[in-house]
């Protein structure tokens, strides 16, 4: 029995060690594209501010150590077709440009997302960069290095861009955000990413709203400034392309494999595709949404973890199931901690919820006890019934403590009034003696009793 | 409507506040027998090590501060006797030596605990403390300052006994645990104490187990040696009684109120006593176990926050009801977090269960990214299901967090199987990519499938 994975990054490398446990007599090889494998793309802009020192640190296996358990990677080999009838790839050697048909009993796809570049003039110049690969990483790294910017653009005002932001200005690069939208992070409700845009402007970021980019322009090859709807042009001498990424479906769907109306891989909860023996996980692939049962797409390495394990452990012959996601996530920027989980408030609206929301602002700790730092909380329930439908923490503070307990309320379609009795850990030098999640979900109840 | 309170400390003053925010008409009184209300006793460690400098920053509220609420607070009140037909107190003035009688409409008993003092010779020589009141800090802050001890014997291994441990080793006083049980934290599984005991070793307190306090001998009456059940003699300048502590029920009971078997105050979940009008919350009362739906006396601050605001909604007319507990308690000793929530596995399997357990050791953050710390995770769940029953948490990391994510997943009654697939949060800064608890949760399920 012979499995196959194309994609050697998060999904691709957690789905060949999963099938190894479950089945160790199974022979799996990877194929990779780049010269890399298992490396955490999460790690990306601690590298470039120099946070982390060693780009060497992210990479999680070598080869060599996939190799000892069983595992063949093969990098830079890049898989061009599925024959689906003949159970058969064409897979290109991106060394030696040539080119080689092998035979699967059971497929893995994990060939990701990469950065959309939008379709304008000049994104092609020196200087115009996208940073999702530790390949884009070295290059950028080296564009510093050689070129010293004083100053950089980046292009789309989400996690990547914000997380950029702090890497640019911890570099003494002086950076400007441009976002076509009216406002930074979409999926926040607004007043919660408003404080997140006031953090910003407070460390000497410049952010253009409601503006996109409608051309590059360049001086000798190299882009020297950008041209935007308002018709502002904005000189720099970097720009990084952030708009947003998409899923790498090229594969697939010439291969027959039907892609969902997310524009992602339709899977069930199995992670199977629409073709037998074939699986797909990680950012290739869709998901549910488990607080609003719509189909969604969340491309982070949490969740293309977990999907590569369930497509993994299924491959080889296991009987797992990936039940979705509830959207958590979390990004750093400047001394902010930024989360999410579950509908913001907008969403559940437009979903169709009766959403009510309290936000309230409390210390981590005692507040008598050193080293206390603020949390902003807004927690959301929906008014007919208390279900807790989502929640948004912002500050310098544990949010990530909070955003988990949050995230497991929902994992477990607890209501406010659950939560305002939960029992969590108290002592001085840990949580004032009533969690600010207590708090939320205590101040939300007494709202939705009125 | 008259509300009178009994107690001002964690459960007293929240019921007051609570009261008051219900029926803001309602005329509150509040006695306290000591000259502070409203103080964290939780923070008592910390003062003594001198991390907190100022004894007044755990007080949260002063009487004056209550009264522009409209709740009257009266310190120095000692309530003596209930007579429940008339509904009237016997009340006496600790500063006048006088008596009243007065009359309530609805009371809530908050009447706290107490350290236990064992009934040997010497108990009551100079230098034998205990530390559960601010007037009792005050007074062994004194006892240090004037009498300079080198050596401290604490009596007792909980909770306590350990933050104390620390909190004498930052003072520079060289501390033996003394404690009767053959190890320390009986709540632990013993190897999850044993690891807190090698670090208390390695901090240089000594402990000595299996050997319980037979006698306290005394010079010019102050306290200079303890003799043990070993016969060993342990000379010392300072000893603490921390062998734990017991419900003030003494008035309840005296007024005609049911005592639990576990010796607290019988209550239902809307904190009813077995008399009409008469409420009770707090460490004076005893809870539901939610894993195991025994009864228990759960007395820590968090709790007596959420039942005391359960007691005083009701009293001024709400209907609230407080669901029990998990047992969540965290404490630090030393570099160590400690924390646990539901049934141990020992625990569980006395109540009947078929507890299966793993124990990871895992980072709180991505492993690159610079500040991570360890965390040792114990998981524990039902074989026959999956259902969790508990977890421990120790390790110089996030065992704050963690706990919270396991006590949050045991309130929605979650299995192994639904938290393998959490979707917690994850970025570099904040977790590794699959949460401690993922880990082991996936663990746990993997063992339980075989």
């Amino acid at each position: 029995m012979r499995l196959i994975i194309i994609g050697g990054v998060a999904a691709g490398t957690k789905a060949a060690a999963k099938a190894h446990r479950t089945n160790p007599d199974l022979e799996i090889i990877l194929y990779q594209d780049e010269a890399e494998v298992s490396y955490s793309a999460c790690g990306l802009p601690y590298i470039l501010s120099g946070i982390i020192p060693n780009r060497d640190e992210i990479v999680i296996r070598k080869p060599e150590e996939f190799k000892r358990d069983g595992i063949n990677v093969e990098t830079q080999h890049y898989v061009e077709s599925i024959d689906y009838k003949s159970m058969q790839l064409t897979v290109k050697d991106l060394k030696t440009d040539t080119r080689k048909t092998i035979s699967y009993d059971r497929l893995i796809l994990a060939t990701g997302a990469r950065a959309i570049v939008p379709p304008v003039k000049g994104v092609n110049l020196q200087g115009v960069v996208t940073l999702r690969s530790i390949e884009e990483l070295d290059r950028l790294k080296y564009t510093i290095d050689s070129t010293k910017p004083k100053k950089v653009i980046i292009i789309g005002a989400g996690y990547i861009g914000l997380e950029l932001s702090e890497a640019f200005h911890e570099l003494g690069i002086a950076t400007t955000l441009v976002e076509k939208l009216d406002r930074i992070l979409p999926r926040f409700d607004p007043e919660m990413a408003q404080l997140v845009h006031d953090h910003l402007i407070e460390n000497n970021v410049e952010i253009i709203l409601n503006d996109g980019l409608v051309n590059i322009n360049g001086i000798n090859g190299r882009a020297c400034s950008i041209e935007i709807e308002s018709g502002r042009l904005v000189e720099t001498d970097l720009i990084v392309l952030a708009i947003g990424i998409k899923p790498n479906i090229e594969l697939a769907k010439k291969g027959g494999i039907t892609i969902g109306e997310t524009g992602a891989i339709k899977v069930n909860t199995k992670m199977e595709t629409n073709l037998e023996h074939i699986y797909a996980a990680g950012d290739c692939c869709e998901t549910i949404d488990r607080v609003s049962g719509e189909i969604t797409w969340v491309p982070l390495g949490d969740i293309a973890n977990l999907q590569g394990r369930v497509a993994g452990d299924n491959a080889a012959g296991g009987n797992a199931h990936f039940p979705g996601t509830l959207g958590t996530s979390i990004f750093k920027t400047f001394d902010l901690n930024v989360a999410i989980t579950g509908l913001s408030e907008t969403a559940a609206k437009k979903l169709g919820f009766t959403p009510k929301s309290v936000t309230v602002k409390k210390n981590d700790k005692a507040r008598y006890y050193p080293g206390g730092k603020e949390v902003i909380v807004k927690l959301i329930a929906d008014k007919k019934n208390g279900q807790l439908l989502g929640g948004q923490v912002i500050g310098q503070g544990a949010s990530d403590k909070m955003i988990d307990i949050a995230a497991t309320a929902l994992l477990g379609a607890l209501t406010c009034y659950d939560m305002e009795n939960a029992d969590l850990a108290y002592s001085p030098p840990f949580s004032p003696v009533l969690s600010p999640m207590i708090v939320a979900a205590g101040a939300l109840s007494s709202m939705l009793k009125k």
